[in-house]
């Protein structure tokens, strides 16, 4: 399975947890990770790829030097690493057909090969929406991007990249995001979502983009159905959104011990501090 | 390291969930687990074994079949397995020095070498109590067993093998167990209580048999030390004391998507069901 990041230094430890809860739950599996950052210290790498490749990660740093996008008009309202996500294909080996991009800010709780197998052929991205109880946030969104299709979260996309390296014009990603940068709150995912929101297959948040956050919510939607028990089976992927991070001590919600526990299985797996 | 049990058919699920975690924290270490038991049957125990030599853990099955404490006076007021665990040392190997025994209704969430390698060669047993908030319940079992040491919980042992064979006395057990029948509430913890409290080194309760029922109460005797940060950093062994389990739809109280997560980690590390 190949596996997608791009992070800066400061996120390693949040991925170390993220790694060792997707070891944990794929014992037999081995994956390439993608690393795509722009100034993490080889000292660093170096450890991560060491500590990782005795758990199964092949660990390749794609290291993005100066501004990628000279030579394109471009103002750059936003840093150029904000559209590394969205542009990934470009940077990633023409050999690499799909991907599985991640937040750090994730844990894994089951596994993923649903997932990865899902059929995107016809489409750039899988995502998931968090629409949660009401369709509200999606009908604010869709006004203020002027689309029809759902809102989905950029946190979580199955990619195809060779779908991508066809369609996605980079130039037509900064005009977007140059025009309309002052009504952009989440700027890339609102890029995403304007431009090729009609080219993402839907998944379900429930299992592959779990807002942690909003436990009692999905209770609420699902009519009692998506229960603790029901969420520890069937969600795969568990996204800590917001600015509330399960890593901070202020942390009050739900799936903290879990969380926590993976902090220190890290130390294990991932012993080398970085 | 080497661990006890003794259980029922019934509880091997709750052990392949606790063996499970004790796998995760202890990603370097081999085991052999002893369980003695009076009838699990063969291809559960084979199903056992095999899934478990996998994941580092070499399974010695002790079956006791039959009444083996014949020829002993005793009237039996309470199964004979219920001495399982207090006369373990008469049915381990001669060679088996020192064992771990510990409760299948716990999640070991850190490692367990600091306990094992606490020097027992004076005691029978390290245990902890659980005194908690108040030492109200340690008095009234002080003045019920007519001790002046803590009340500890048989839940998790580290057992001095030697030392049992030398000092515990079967007969004395099952005289104290028939005499006392009546005010016997938790009866082998009683007897070993009230027989051999003052040869158990005390161990810490938060960090190697923390009662997971009593979150609050932990917080407020530690003067808010004991957070769940604490609790996820310190404790080895979450102990899910009572009748209110974890793996049951109504448990509703903490750790229950840590137990819930570990229970599904279990069908990847254990995958024959039984």
């Amino acid at each position: 399975m190949d596996l997608l990041f791009t992070l800066d230094e400061n996120y390693l430890p949040r991925l170390e947890t993220l790694l060792t809860s997707i070891r944990l739950v794929h014992p037999e599996e081995n994956f390439t990770v993608y690393i795509i950052h722009s100034g993490i210290p080889r000292e660093k790498l170096q450890a991560l790829c060491r500590d990782g490749e005795k758990e199964g990660f092949f660990i390749r740093s794609v290291k993005i030097d100066g501004n990628p996008f000279s030579g394109l008009k471009t103002t750059f309202s936003y840093p150029p690493q904000m559209y590394y996500r969205l542009l990934a294909a470009e940077f990633l080996p023409a050999s690499l057909h799909k991907v599985l991009y991640l937040d750090p800010d994730i844990l894994v709780i089951n596994p993923l090969y649903r997932l990865w197998d899902t059929d995107i052929s016809e489409y750039l991205f899988a995502a998931a929406s968090h629409t949660l109880l009401t369709d509200l946030p999606n009908n604010i969104n869709q006004v203020r991007l002027g689309t029809s299709n759902d809102y989905y979260n950029s946190g979580v996309l199955l990619m195809n990249l060779d779908k991508c390296r066809e369609i996605i014009d980079k130039q037509q990603v900064f005009d977007y995001a140059e025009k309309h940068s002052k009504e952009l709150i989440l700027p890339d995912q609102d890029v995403m979502n304007a431009l090729y929101g009609n080219l993402i297959l839907p998944i379900e948040d429930a299992k592959w983009n779990y807002d942690a956050r909003k436990y009692d919510s999905y209770m609420v939607r699902s009519n009692g159905k998506y229960t603790m028990e029901w969420v520890m089976s069937n969600t795969s992927i568990l996204h800590f959104c917001g600015r509330d991070k399960p890593w901070k001590k202020s942390f009050r919600k739900r799936f903290k011990a879990l969380y926590r526990h993976y902090m220190q299985l890290t130390k294990l797996y991932f012993p080398t501090e970085i």
